[in-house]
């Protein structure tokens, strides 16, 4: 109580947090004392000003954010990036880089390793001041951070991420898929901060989505909900590399540079290029609609990719306000490329701030 | 505590629920005698053969479950139906009536209140003794009992339901939509009391579903989450009534005695018969798919239509083993048509034991 009050200001004097917390002035005193030994609280040196004015000063005492660190890390497609904070979640570092699509779990972890390992060294960081650690990665994660299935990163299908990664970090490990990792991130400093209802669409290929219920990840029964770009298997339909070709043949590579060019055509007034644009978004609206009628979220959040979104959102407003019986307002990504490493930092905050702030097994704050 | 120590065993001695409680031996006797005086708790007349043997026995009081009844009521298409039960949730009767399916509003609530006033009068409850009322019907249902929209029974959307039922009842009337109220049965006493995470399919010409996350009803940020059927309307797919027709027109009229003899037909290897109930099932098929990748439940539990279903369940499993990323278990309904009525039974039985048991806010007890 004392450490969640004292979080929540600037800094306070123990008279000011016995009135904060309704403990008594003996207690703070004590709990205090206690605080700064763990290196969690410092006292605050006093103004010059209020020295002068007031004789002796109040002794005033802040949270040390800087005592603990926590990192966000992405492992993509194309890149790795990490984000290292404080334990007010305040970013104080980030660190991105290329990884080739075609490489293997070694040498993408390896790239994740070095980038981390540069950040550290850059902020001056020891990595023994890292309290948790999130990350997000594409496919179905269980909960012991093991990839259950995915297909977009070669080698990943079966990889225990979680205890690889716990092999380079002392701190707890928490591996979670990324497009819930987004959604986490919107509701955080997003698109979602105020809805506690929302899905967060991951577009691209093949669409993924991550949903809050009532402020609540839902991961499903086995962290498989929102994997809704395996629908369109059902219909037999086009696959991706077809459905966005401009010619006869499908798009190769099917990369995000190939896809943006495309969307560029179609903005130019290509027309083989439009028509393409025009069916990727029937199936992204479908596959949207799919999930808005199974949950009812208040709002959706697409995000994903940089390019060609911006034209998305209108026809899928139009299209979900003609279909859905409740239609849910539609918002782009706030954070955009930054989401999917944003919402990993803050699982890793979480569960720092389960630990700092639970009381006998009650949670007395979070965020 | 005590009411609920008492409610759960047969009936028990002060020094029984004295030691069930931790509370004091005055505390437990102050507290019965009130219960008593309330009418919620009988003392039970001792038994011969142990009065004999002991001498004077220990007072034994007992749960009055009789002191209290709640009405579970389906409005449905074609017909509605009441459930009485006491406070235990034991039904002690039951009715059902015929509707028009043409029906208006005032006709159709007018033949539940004659089907709900028969049934008091046969079993002897008087309508002061009803705590609760819940009520299952199609359409999006908000909070307060209103339809916002319901396509399947004439003048339904809009409709105060809510409102409408309270003048009729003294007690809270809860109104739910009919595929949550199933899903709420299912786990309570069918098909999925051993799974908290679950979907209802109440399968039919269009499809709903009411799902269950952690053991509880999902109603969605505007109770519309699972109005799944509204999907086919994108791939502007066939109606319906074209679906199931073996002919080059639409069945006509489109109700379950037309559509259980398609079903019969296709059985005896009828070949048109068999491509519409195959077409069916495509389409069923493809809106549970988009439920189960959206929410990735642990059961998928099929109800609705009679007749007809016994086909469903395994193109079901086979089709989502092949599409899904991690496939639920499917079942059928255990209740059948009691499901609807059950479900709502159980939403009345919900909101009088938060009443009966909720101490200071807390719920100490749930079933």
């Amino acid at each position: 109580m004392v450490l969640h009050a004292l979080r929540s200001t600037d800094c306070a004097t123990l008279t000011e947090i016995t009135r904060m917390t309704g403990l008594s002035r003996p207690t703070v005193e004590g709990v205090v004392e206690d605080l700064v030994a763990a290196g969690l609280v410092a006292e605050k040196a006093a103004e010059e000003g209020v020295a002068r004015r007031q004789g002796r000063p109040a002794r005033r005492f802040r949270f040390r954010a800087e005592a603990g660190h926590l990192l966000g890390l992405e492992i993509g497609v194309r890149r790795v990036s990490a984000l290292l904070a404080d334990l007010d979640g305040r970013v104080v570092g980030t660190q991105t880089r290329d990884v080739e699509e075609t490489a293997g779990a070694d040498e993408r972890l390896e790239r994740l390793r070095t980038a981390v390992t540069d950040l550290l060294r850059r902020t001056g960081v020891p990595r023994s001041s890292l309290r948790a650690v999130g990350v997000g990665t594409p496919g179905i994660v269980e909960a012991d951070g093991t990839v259950r299935l995915s297909t977009a990163l070669p080698g990943w299908t079966g990889l225990r991420l979680g205890e690889r990664l716990r092999r380079s970090f002392k701190c707890p490990v928490l591996v979670e898929n990324d497009a819930n990792a987004a959604a986490v991130a919107e509701h955080w400093k997003g698109a979602a901060t105020e809805s506690d209802d929302m899905v967060f669409v991951l577009a691209g290929l093949s669409p993924g989505a991550g949903s809050l219920i009532g402020g609540r990840l839902h991961r499903g029964y086995g962290g498989a909900a929102g994997e809704i770009g395996a629908l369109h298997l059902l219909g037999r339909e086009e696959a991706p590399e077809t459905l966005l070709s401009t010619t006869d043949r499908p798009l190769q590579p099917l990369d995000e540079q190939a896809v943006a060019e495309v969307f560029a055509l179609a903005r130019e007034g290509h027309r083989p290029a439009r028509a393409a644009v025009d069916r990727f978004l029937r199936r992204l609206v479908h596959d949207v609609a799919a999930l808005v009628l199974a949950l009812d979220p208040e709002l959706v959040v697409v995000g994903g990719w940089a390019s060609g979104l911006d034209g998305v959102l209108e026809p899928l407003r139009r299209e979900l306000a003609r279909y859905c019986l409740r239609p849910p307002r539609v918002a782009l990504s706030v954070l955009g490329e930054a989401a999917v490493a944003t919402g990993a930092l803050r699982l890793a905050l979480d569960h720092v701030e389960k630990q700092l702030f639970t009381v006998e097994g009650t949670v007395t704050a979070r965020r």
